[in-house]
């Protein structure tokens, strides 16, 4: 049998980490807060690393490699960067036998590298836009650490632009938010909030942050991608510089933005159930499992590889021929998210078919063998809408309003979600609700709701709605 | 004009730093030893990861990823490797703010995460083999480092297998040696020698290190890729073992093997000319530019355009319709080193036709536009044919044959080259040859010559011959 997990309403924390390690997405390491991603979790990575990557290449990025190590006098040039950064950094103090003249910190993220790159490489208008980006992982000492959530080495990417005027590089900075945003709603059946985040919560040393919220599963917010605006900070930090079109000396604009392997963890718990993971079928590494089924009997196994084989053309295609019972492969693949279970047998055979089952509803679609491949493309389509409105569905009744700090006491208290409330843009009531109700500030959306006229905390004017709530 | 680089044969070492900054490969930053690699430098590496990670994938090898940090306890458990590695790895001290309990070392090679976690997961020879594989940078704190060639931080994958019998196990570090070896010779234009290293050069903790040495234009010898047999030594170090098919339990045999960006360093080396970079058509980021002569006159861009456009469902393709001339336009990407030029003008148009013109010969072809795109991948063939040959010949012409410590001495001094010569398997001759030649054992090739029965050295029997160089 395959071994059951927690269910999620009894325990869902210990249901997350039961799935991380049954369906072998990570191992833990002796390295406090590193993991081992294993096959199956890489290659989820990957196929996330390719959707993105290719979209990223056809908006004319292009990809470079910058340094593991930022020296502390150059992480430190930028003020509020380093303010932000310099408590949960990694340094190395030693190489090759000998203390280091000046220690290194392993990157918590590049922006200091891509400015000293581009003082040198930036000269004149011409040179901009420059449009670079990164796969890398980064380190940041995180005191509580979880797999794919929150760890001391993650992977991302992370794209750092220049612009020649403030106007160009805001308009990077919505256009990657929204890259991310299509990403996740159409890619992982994931939906989102787009929005701002305030001063408070802004990436350090950023003019502005932009995000994406999801709500998981259960009710708690998780940041699945952030872009940022930096104005002309770095650059006048790290002088860099261009000759511009009236032959001024002036400082250009920049913008970064990245998602990372949290995105994962965040797949695992907007659709996970208590049978395992539900994978989205673009990022799945197996689309299809066939199965099939009295496997002994003459002419099973060659039609099942045939059948594969047809599929493999166009989708990512596993069979299982093990002497594992059908029933116990049933639940293995369950338990690993495959969208879509091909079960073929001699039945089958004869009626010249085959049986589709979903993973979202366990439909059984007799399916005839001609046109096999439109089917399960429109199967996985079905999959793919299914996960999205369940997700939709479960946000928009878990999403509550509020009009005063007692109302969002009490929601935080009874109903796990998140709360719009009006805000005044005080960053005082942004404190004064995190330390009484326990929310946070999720993100100002661009879609706006008037709730009413006044901040639910301080009753002054407000014309400003917030998402609030727990967050990952 | 397209800035001129120092000519080969006046000083190697600049020509070749000449190049890495003109072509636009890499920039120096303020980590000694740690490099930015550019958009073209990373884009001609991503071009060799997606061929050889296919071929991985092909051959049952699945992609992960293990941390960055190795602890110091760990490191610690082989003897033989801590050994070789301790004098070169970068440690980590502090993170988050305070002293670490145990020092983690950046990692310079992976095989002791790997075998961590193969003793967590391998249980029974059910399991076994384990082929796993991981793209990633490692950090080796070398004292003079060059761009690509020897670097603090470099780029590379690296293979780690676990196997039932050892005769297995030898049989993947061969399979994967072979796996580098047509990758240089049919992609990268580049004849390499396969062998074994001596005791005395295999990699540290490894029981048999093989290895693929190509020649560089000035005569010395670079290793462009290294796949090692381990035997149990590691597994039972780290107590990894399995329940075998007689119920008893078993060390598995383990293998790894790895190319890294040094390779670019190799393919500059190995093909470039005064003119500038020379790359082989497999792995240039840019196959065919389109060069439009005389682009004023009506239709001239047009006609360009649409020779581009066609190009591009089965090349990669530039068109540099910029201002410059199209003298500046070619000597630039002979620089950059594209293998092919497509020229097209007024007369051209006219005549239904287009020039392309080879970075290899220059040779000017007239080619009818209908049926362009057989012709382009017949000249593109071309270009890898003539590489190939070119750098075949010169290795022939500068490997010479000694018999005498005193003729490897004169070789050593007045010849650039390889040297062929008889070893009697004495480690102290072979260090008696370094100190006297200032030659190195660059291999034990597979294919052996019996140019006599005594050591050069030293004048024992002997039954192996060994290729002997200075090397990168």
């Amino acid at each position: 049998m395959v071994e059951a997990i927690t269910p999620m309403e009894r325990d869902f924390t210990q249901w997350y980490t039961d799935i991380v390690k049954k369906a072998e997405l990570m191992d833990y390491t002796s390295v406090r807060g590193c993991m081992v991603i294993e096959p199956y979790g890489w290659a989820i990575w990957e196929n996330i690393r390719n959707f993105l990557d290719a979209r990223f290449k056809e908006l004319g990025h292009e990809n470079v490699s910058m340094p593991l190590f930022i020296p502390e006098s150059l992480l430190n040039k930028e003020k509020d960067h380093i303010k932000g950064f310099a408590p949960e950094v990694a340094w190395v103090t030693m190489g090759g036998g000998e203390k280091l003249p000046e220690r290194l910190c392993v990157r918590p993220t590049s922006e200091t590298l891509f400015c000293e790159h581009y003082a040198r490489v930036i000269h004149s208008y011409r040179d901009l836009p420059k449009l670079y980006n990164q796969w890398c992982s980064v380190v940041r000492w995180e005191k509580t650490t979880r797999p794919f959530l929150r760890s001391v080495e993650f992977h991302w990417q992370e794209g750092h632009t220049m612009h020649e005027t403030a106007e160009e590089a805001v308009a990077e900075t919505e256009r990657m938010l929204k890259v991310y945003a299509d990403f996740c709603e159409n890619q992982l059946a994931m939906p989102v909030i787009k929005g701002r985040k305030t001063e408070s919560e802004k990436f350090a040393g950023a003019e502005a942050t932009y995000t994406i919220e999801a709500m998981m599963y259960d009710g708690k917010a998780l940041q699945a991608g952030t872009s940022h605006y930096f104005g002309d900070g770095f650059a006048k930090a790290f002088d860099v510089t261009f000759q511009g079109r009236d032959n001024s000396l002036r400082h250009p604009f920049q913008t970064s933005w990245g998602m990372s392997t949290r995105i994962i963890g965040g797949i695992i718990m907007t659709h996970g159930d208590d049978d395992g993971l539900v994978l989205p079928p673009a990022v799945a590494p197996v689309q299809v499992v066939v199965v099939p089924v009295a496997q002994h009997k003459p002419g099973v196994l060659e039609k099942a590889n045939e059948v594969a084989a047809r599929l493999r053309k166009r989708f990512r295609v596993k069979l299982d021929d093990s002497d594992q019972t059908p029933g116990w492969k049933f639940a293995q693949y369950e338990m690993k998210g495959v969208p879509l279970r091909l079960e073929i047998g001699p039945k089958d055979i004869a009626k010249d078919q085959c049986v589709l089952v979903r993973r979202t509803d366990r439909q059984k679609i007799f399916t005839p063998l001609g046109g096999l491949e439109d089917a399960v493309a429109e199967q996985l389509e079905t999959v793919r809408r299914q996960m999205y409105g369940r997700a939709l569905e479960r946000r928009e009744s878990m999403t509550y309003e509020a009009r005063t700090l007692e109302e969002m006491k009490e929601l935080a208290d009874a109903k796990p979600g998140l709360v719009k409330a009006m805000w005044c843009g005080d960053p005082a009531c942004e404190a004064k609700i995190k330390e009484a109700a326990g929310l946070s500030s999720r993100c100002i959306p661009f879609e706006q709701e008037h709730l009413s006229d006044t901040c639910a905390c301080c009753g002054r004017p407000a014309d400003q709605m917030v998402y609030w709530g727990k967050a990952y």
